[in-house]
């Protein structure tokens, strides 16, 4: 073959496949071609010595931290396990309910609304260390600030978050969460209400639920699963290791989760941390809860919320970045499989 | 103030302000109450040791390249200058139009396509250490592949993209753009198409050509202009020190561009990578064009195809990923400011 032929010659390797994730209608493409098998996922990160605790602002906060929510493990506030403080540098501020401005083509709107720190007592222990009790107590301090915020008149969405090590963004060793309230619906939150709204319309059934029917009878992403909940890789995992924790019982609204099903959720949870971590090397993550905006009680009745953990096992590179594809190189139905077969 | 009192203290800072973009309808925060100063984004990441020349994948694959496309900066091809190849690890190949499969709640499409990458010759020298006439000579490379792979009948959108550094995704050091040809248009693609189409049909003018005309009046967010092309730090930043490469004369679809604006897109380029080079510490970054998809002549007309520069200055982190909205701590106005006095 020399270069005059310009022939185009690819080498013999299965195609790879783009599957639409059915409630955002976003693709992702699963490139086995590329294939690596799980253990070349492996974090192969340098573990930096952990911020040490006489350098870390949470534990130089304490005890003076202006808590606005503690809670001990006795269910006492005194003795505190986990507590939301107000965040030191805000990205979103209270105030009063924002006017959008026309500026030029443009349009922008105050940020104003609520961003706090949920924070655990120990300096070094993760969730995926914890016990289920334990993750529900943190569950449970979500859940109490949401009711909290969600009594702001400007409030249009709240977003709970936790961003675990510095390749996932977070600056802090210190394991925290955060909770930040918006002025508007943010968009993939948008997009996702739309397409569970739209499958709603067509089949009668939330879009989540239809899932979990399915992916219970097909099993092969199916990760774990307890009495309340159900750890999957999605069909459509956006990157490799994704995993949804989805309360099996239909619920739109996080907040609205009685004790049982915290319970079972924190279970999940903690397992599929634990799993992820031991079978990935310890690797950073990001998870997120997707609920049902604030709004009118049950206008948004056919979502279903969750939890979704994006393990951080690759960069987004020009191609996602620039067009909302993203490429994983393992497919979900592998990396289920990798991860039932941990014990932890 | 002690805990009891559960009473919220915020600093005193200005609230962050959410921008929408007028094209894709998405929504940033700029958050300058986080505000540092634009030398505070500087680079930190240490200078590994590039990939030694023996070591790189594409020296090794020279001369020996299956290339399909090699162009001389004599405009002959036997004393190459950027030549395209085929990826040895294709996300997409090249087969028969695939057709959508409904597999339970999902659907799931072949990821039939075309995946190719640009070289240029030297070794170590990226766009920004180039002249505007061998980046030039990139842009025609893009184009030339552009208009051959449009040809093929399954081909919904081809997205063009660089990506410089690991950090920004890149595994092979030495400098190199890659093309890929999907059988559906990427979302966002599709958002920014709908988005430009509902300005156009509101306003009757393109959405861009209406940002270029308000930008150059306003002033306060070009970074840099010649007769062809514009540089924007965008209203709606995604990231700090995003740019724009804007090409001043209205066209939808990047391969009907000519000589001329390509040369004058190719200096704009060169400029902008060299300033966030020279300003920045040399970080990794992003780049990638987005133009009209593949169809119809002229069904994409209200469209405007550019460049949009992603330089790493932030880690995604859980609420970026979770909702679709990010945040950058430094104002598009402040970016441009920095950049537009950079001399290179």
């Amino acid at each position: 073959m020399n270069e005059n032929t310009k022939k185009r010659e690819y080498p013999a390797i299965g195609p790879s496949e783009l599957r639409q994730d059915p409630v955002s209608g976003e693709w992702v493409v699963i490139a086995t071609g590329r294939a690596r098998r799980p253990h070349d996922f492996a974090s192969a990160k340098e573990k930096k010595d952990l911020q040490p605790r006489d350098a870390c602002p949470f534990e130089v906060l304490f005890p003076d931290a202006r808590s606005v929510y503690a809670l001990g493990d006795d269910g006492r506030d005194d003795d505190w396990f986990v507590q939301a403080v107000p965040n030191k540098y805000p990205a979103f501020v209270e105030g009063v309910c924002p006017v959008l401005r026309e500026i030029g083509p443009y349009r922008a709107i105050d940020g104003i609304g609520f961003h706090e720190v949920v924070i655990t007592r120990d300096h070094e222990r993760s969730i995926g260390a914890m016990t289920a009790a334990e993750t529900e107590l943190i569950l449970r301090v979500y859940q109490d600030r949401f009711l909290a915020i969600k009594k702001d008149l400007c409030v249009r969405y709240i977003s709970v978050f936790h961003n675990q090590g510095p390749e996932a963004g977070a600056t802090i060793a210190h394991p925290h969460s955060q909770i930040i309230a918006t002025p508007v619906v943010p968009p993939d939150i948008g997009r996702s209400i739309a397409g569970s709204g739209a499958y709603f319309q067509t089949h009668n059934i939330c879009v989540h639920c239809a899932t979990i029917a399915y992916e219970r009878r097909a099993g092969e992403r199916v990760v774990y699963e307890n009495e309340h909940a159900l750890v999957l890789a999605p069909f459509a995992s956006k990157t490799a290791f994704e995993l949804r924790v989805l309360p099996l019982r239909h619920e739109a609204y996080f907040e609205a989760a009685e004790a049982s099903v915290r319970l079972g959720v924190a279970d999940a949870l903690t397992v599929a941390l634990a799993r992820i971590s031991e079978g990935l090397g310890d690797p950073d993550y990001n998870f997120f809860l997707h609920t049902a905006p604030v709004g009118e009680a049950n206008r948004f009745g056919h979502y279903h919320w969750h939890i979704e953990i994006i393990p951080k096992t690759a960069v987004w590179a020009g191609f996602e970045i620039g067009t909302g594809i993203e490429i994983s190189t393992i497919a979900p139905e592998d990396a289920a499989s990798f991860l039932r077969d941990i014990t932890v």
